[in-house]
């Protein structure tokens, strides 16, 4: 999916928000454990509930590795769901990988071709090298770790360079490998004033921002501080909208939550 | 597996061998592609010609994610042959994971518990919260990057803080985490000057060591300037041993080449 379209769709909907699907078996409505593939029958009652409201799904890899070959089947049975049903939902695979150059390509290759992400989640440390494979697919893109929103981010992020801090020395690095067409970054949103620094200094990127419902962070800060003409930030919410409700009516929950956050962003378009 | 057992089979075996796993359905002999479970038999047969003279094993998880779901079987039915065949051998699950606490734990459970691996490879990117998940089941390691040998080496982990390189502070602080019985460090192999600074920084900790065979790096080197009176170090090679020959004889191939890398170590036990 290329820049416009997806800014087409936000536009369309009046909406940024990025619904996480992190399905955790101990958190799931006890009704859907019967289900032989419960993962998947919960994430496509969440699909169906919240893409009214969202522009991106964002499965994070770690819940389904978690469960083995049965979980990779969920994360096959889901993207393919999403694929064939939500063709203009931007779809994220938040897998955090980084590794040498032929390496990242096998897993630009399970995450574009095998799984038709449209972007996958890049932990920089290994270098432009390792950034580089999710960089060279057509309309895809790589989402690159900036400044997270977790305390362990001090421990690395914010060490002092000579330049400044670690992160945006990274950041400029990463920029410079990439476009504003195929890359965005993650940045935290716990911390406002850190993000306005940052989006001086990246006036174009798109940013995905996690932390708004469950972590906290303010729509409306977000929307003064840090988006842009081209509205330039999603806002992903994961555990509040999956976890609206633990009941059979755990759907209705969830679009009701996905439904609250695009009306607090839809004032803005 | 705890130190002590991994230093016992080391002796043992007069090995510092680590065997990576990363099959290439391209690259793989001809005549394997007509199996149900090509990689796996691959594997299979890679693992028995070189086991003898190893003391790791080393699945890059990119090389089977590639394949999609029958990718995933091809690595879980990895794990399963080595965990019931060579259950002395140290089981290193290249993923080089990285993510907050409770994703991080579901990475955990995925490599440790669901597939047997007895240490993860980690990106510190994100702090001691996405490290600490790896570090908290008995006998179960974190290999934390350091420094790496890829080009892209440069970009990140060269960067200079006000303390010195990053990848320095970044393994202070990694080293504070853990300890010498669950922590592991990647170091390049290319660098043998930088080894030698590491290693005075960290003298007991284990260093998992990409790059001999295919990469290049001298064993006598390493064992010169980097092992110590613990061994120290885990000497990793793939492609070498793995594409040491494409056609029918390439067990033979694997195991004389592996067999080779031995008898350079052996003299230093």
């Amino acid at each position: 999916m290329n820049r416009n379209a997806l800014i087409q769709h936000m536009r369309t909907k009046k909406s940024a928000l990025c619904v996480g699907l992190d399905p955790d078996l101990n958190k799931i409505p006890k009704h859907l454990l019967e289900e032989a593939d419960a993962i998947f029958e919960f994430n496509k009652a969440i699909i169906d509930a919240t893409a009214p409201y969202c522009v991106a799904f964002k499965p994070n890899t770690a819940f389904y590795e978690a469960y083995g070959i049965t979980g990779m089947e969920s994360l096959d049975n889901t993207m393919h769901y999403l694929h064939a049903n939500y063709p203009d939902h931007f779809l994220i695979a938040d897998a955090k990988r980084g590794d040498i150059g032929n390496t990242g390509e096998m897993y630009a290759q399970a995450f574009f071709n095998k799984w038709n992400a449209h972007a996958v989640t890049v932990s920089p440390y290994m270098g432009k090298d390792s950034v580089q494979p999710f960089l060279s697919h057509p309309n895809k893109w790589a989402v690159v770790l900036g400044l997270t929103s977790n305390a362990g981010a001090q421990d690395v992020q914010m060490l002092k360079t000579t330049n400044g801090p670690l992160y945006l020395e990274v950041m400029k690095a990463v920029a410079s490998w990439g476009s504003t067409e195929n890359l965005m970054f993650v940045t935290g949103a716990t911390q406002l004033e850190q993000l306005k620094a940052i989006r001086k200094q990246f006036p174009h990127h798109f940013f995905l921002i996690p932390g708004i419902g469950a972590q906290g962070g303010s729509v409306k800060d977000l929307w003064t501080h840090v988006a842009t003409s081209d509205i330039g930030i999603l806002l992903n919410a994961s555990r509040s909208i999956l976890y609206a409700s633990a009941d059979t009516d755990f759907a209705d929950a969830a679009a009701q939550e996905a439904r609250k956050l695009q009306q607090s962003m839809s004032i803005y378009f």
